[in-house]
């Protein structure tokens, strides 16, 4: 079989490391453009990428016939113009976390899908392949604790940068949970709400968190979302399923314990990077092969679009303090 | 020093573990009179306090003086009609939880106490004096971590007789979490509000649970309790608290662990009695010894009318669906 | 009841400790004596023994009938002339490990206590109450796991004073090991061999450890001690137990558990004092308790005697590099 | 790069394992070539390996120039007959441990890389490539704990087949722990002893384990070693390391953990296929990745002719029940 060329959109810190991830990781395909309007920043991937040809833009890149599939890393307001065109040459599209920045344009992105009568978009929500959520996943449908009834989960960062505001709180951090709920319930969220904790002092000024958002879904399992930027000690991503006859937690990491000074203890880890390194190696080759079959194997622009939609009603509620309900489009049968 | 002489009102489940507690495990005093209209009952509990004379009621066991302190272990509707009489008599008294069942008797017990002019009621929240609880405690004054934000508490039980009902989620069991809440932020409760989470089925008739209470403390910190009586798995009492440098958590219980078919597991306990075993030994132990010394050493009769007001609110918050406020009398003087 | 009067010899670091547990943990039972020749250590340990009188020796206080039972917390080579005289008055005796410093002395008292025709002695091999070894033992005898086949025993200290030395591994510090082995076996240590680990040369010159001893059972079942007094991180003891099905661990502790500075820890001890605080107070209790039944509950005489003599082989195998085989006198029937 | 075609010799169990492990998951790199006299399992192998010729032998193999290096992953008796026409032949090669079934071969094959004077050979302890065992080495590096003074490692099997027998014990699974021991410490093992622990009487008629391995190294580090193939509750390997100031642990998994039944408990790996599966990985990418800068990177025919040198003394050591000491030849400087 010959290998999948894949253009990579967007060579920030991300799409950078998905360079790398392909060149190094991936089975079955190499990186054969860098789409990339900054040319230093392409230079500087394509230094591990040693097959691959740099364009400024995606039309070019097309015209060009450069590749066989996308893999699209920019930021989030700019994933729309490269994805049409994209859709529009009949490419298989992995798109980086969200779909689009708004709830409108992510139904225009779902309607030139389903215009083009074929599914070719992946979302990167890698924490579907994170091996805790595919366990969870497995044991919630397997019963054997019961019926699941809540779940509690804490995403917690040492830091962020200054530029990181209140609504990202919610568009670019709790969106993971907003998907893996339903990744794990098979439900949609209906509903949101926001709490605050104490406000850490140490958060970038005019960050007003840790928060506690409320996630109701149509199913009646209710879920709690610690979203925590600035706690310092470590990037802790866990969750903590309530079932009829007891509890599954993922998310405790282990590895080397040391017996030092007073204390028994693990390394946690400092950045997603590491943390779901294995997810992000995963996610690609899992889109990869399937990719090669002609099929994709993941969440697809309509779970993309359900993600925008709760995140809409997730801000909303940030800023209102009330429960926000989320309203969703009719799925097309397209998505069935 | 000469023994304290206890005498036991109310030799049910909790009143009978104390006879066998003060016998076996406390220093320094016995049961001198077991208090109980049950004949039968009374008997029973006499067997293990070989020194102790019976009363049917606490007027006839006062004016007998057979007694230097009282531990009140009757229902909580039956409370004050105990420790108005045992005030009266200017008694010591270690009365179990609630003070009484709702704010206004609460307050009335609080009143009498004042016009005795002597502190003479201590309130057996005896999670103040489990480990755990105690050494977060002492984290959060440390300030080690930094400033405490948040708490997240689990409190679960495997089963609930089918005479539990909706009501006594608040009154009877997250009244524990309403007063260690603030044993911990050493701040009021505020408001309270009540989630659910899926129901489960396996819980009686009629109750809809596990709930999540949210209750907010003036200080700002916001803890979470997942109040859940039908887990089946375990009785599991256990907080994480965020702060601004990291997380601490309280709460897990070990023991030997068995690598056995497959799994490294450790042993869970099945009851409070085993979980807050040394927590009630060191309450009483600590009570007996402050009552040598003429004082109390634990939550006092204030400490019980606070909770018993945010109960209230907890009451009115899971029938309303609504964020509840607490609103408190002003503390008397006496309890500064 | 009346309480027992306890007269504690021997009031150095463990003594004085003794006395405080006896005056506030221990029920039934208070201080009525100190002997204790150094008249300013005595003076210090009465000031946690309001009843109690001094004595400087033990003859004196015997003379006096001051005691109805005696506890022994002098240094191993003063046991037995205090052991002797109690046991000539026919008091009850709880003395503190070793029975004696050695074999000969050991057998003597032993043989001492036979002739009085009543089983006196106990030993104060406190690990039997510490509810891991409990808990273990009563794994391997219900055989839920299997046969056990082995065990493996860490024994480490943070540091030791300069004046410890090497035979002080085996006699002062393996003998818990020795006694434990047999406790969990039921079956007597047959063979005691010494290998070194390389040196820390953090040891107090002249101290050549750690070491790690194999001790062979009758049974079958090999132990591996891992010895180890200069560790520095805490005070741990710990034993993990292979059966034929499967592995049973003890000795891990927990608490609360800080997520800081990349890492997720739970503390460890730094004494013996806090690790085993449980285990003398449980010991002492039972031992109460079974004085005032007119037996003992714990480890006999005859245990004492079977640590001397397999410390004794021990001490030879540190010495000799070989393969010592114990030698047990033949055992009373008396014991039986 | 062109991708490097690799001949995969020997497509039993573990064979046929890294033939899909080369397709799926390795980049840089497919099989190209399968040398098994075996037709069916060749066919069966070729099912995962659509662009691989079938060669009965591998001198066919080699004279139709199918390979560019060749993964050897026949019985240990069968290497030398590969491993001489391939090194002849100029080839790399990642040969499975053991490099060959006893000492003089193994230093035969050492021979005959050192006459073509180019290393070609490496082999595939696949340990060294384990998180776990490489956060250990690095730690042990660091001194962060102070200096390494001992090893505990336990090698626990849940079965064995009736065809294992004792010898097995140390030439196939000690081995791995007396290259690992190196690999740690970078310090020969000098003396090899052997006792037995109590029989697992579930153990295959004939096979006398567990038993505890005591290996000594030139550093004075001493590593203890249970080995116990029967021990059905998991496949478990791991290490404590004893350190001046402390001590560290690797090996111990963890996973997605239940709360259910009374107990807390997390997965373990039930075989070497996923408990060593990322390690296997990680080698194989490596040699790849090396192969193509025309080197190896991981253990050499020198370590793998160390380690038969030491199974010699191992095997001599389980007969004798002896400390039995090892001879190594002289390093040649080609080795250096």
């Amino acid at each position: 079989m010959t290998e999948l060329r894949i253009a990579v959109v967007g060579t920030g810190l991300m799409g950078a490391d998905h360079v790398i991830r392909i060149g190094k990781r991936i089975v079955g395909a190499h990186v054969s453009a860098i789409v990339e309007p900054d040319e230093s920043r392409a230079k500087s991937a394509m230094e591990n990428a040693p097959e691959a040809t740099w364009y400024p833009d995606i039309e070019t890149a097309i015209e060009a016939k450069s590749m066989d599939a996308v893999l699209i890393a920019t930021p989030g307001q700019f994933h729309e113009p490269v994805l049409l065109p994209a859709l529009h040459a009949g490419l298989p599209i992995l798109c980086e976390k969200p779909l689009a920045p708004d709830e409108e344009s992510s139904l225009r992105i779902v309607d030139a899908e389903v215009s083009g009568g074929k599914q070719l978009i992946q979302v990167g929500f890698m924490r579907r392949f994170d091996q805790g959520y595919m366990d969870l996943r497995e044991h919630i449908a397997s019963e054997a604790s019961g019926e699941l009834l809540g779940l509690h989960c804490a995403h917690r960062n040492p830091e962020v940068p200054d530029s990181y505001h209140n609504d990202m709180l919610i568009f670019d951090s709790v969106v993971h949970e907003i998907d893996v709920v339903r990744f794990l319930t098979d439900s949609p969220v209906t509903t949101v709400e926001v709490k605050h904790m104490k406000r850490n002092s140490l958060s970038p000024t005019g960050l007003n968190e840790p928060i506690l958002v409320l996630l109701g879904t149509e199913s009646g399992v209710l879920a709690t979302v610690e979203m925590n930027v600035s706690v310092q000690f470590g990037y802790q991503v866990k969750t903590e399923a309530v079932f009829q006859r007891g509890i599954a937690e993922i998310g405790r990491t282990s590895g080397m314990s040391r017996f030092f000074d007073g204390a028994i203890s693990t390394p946690e880890h400092m950045s997603f990077k590491t943390r779901f390194a294995a997810a992000y190696d995963n996610q690609i080759q899992r889109w990869v092969n399937a990719v090669q079959r002609g099929t994709i194997d993941g969440p697809s622009a309509w779970d993309g679009y359900l993600a925008a939609a709760a995140v809409k009603s997730g801000v909303a509620a940030l800023h209102s303090g009330s429960v926000e309900v989320v309203k969703y489009a009719n799925k097309p049968s397209f998505y069935n």
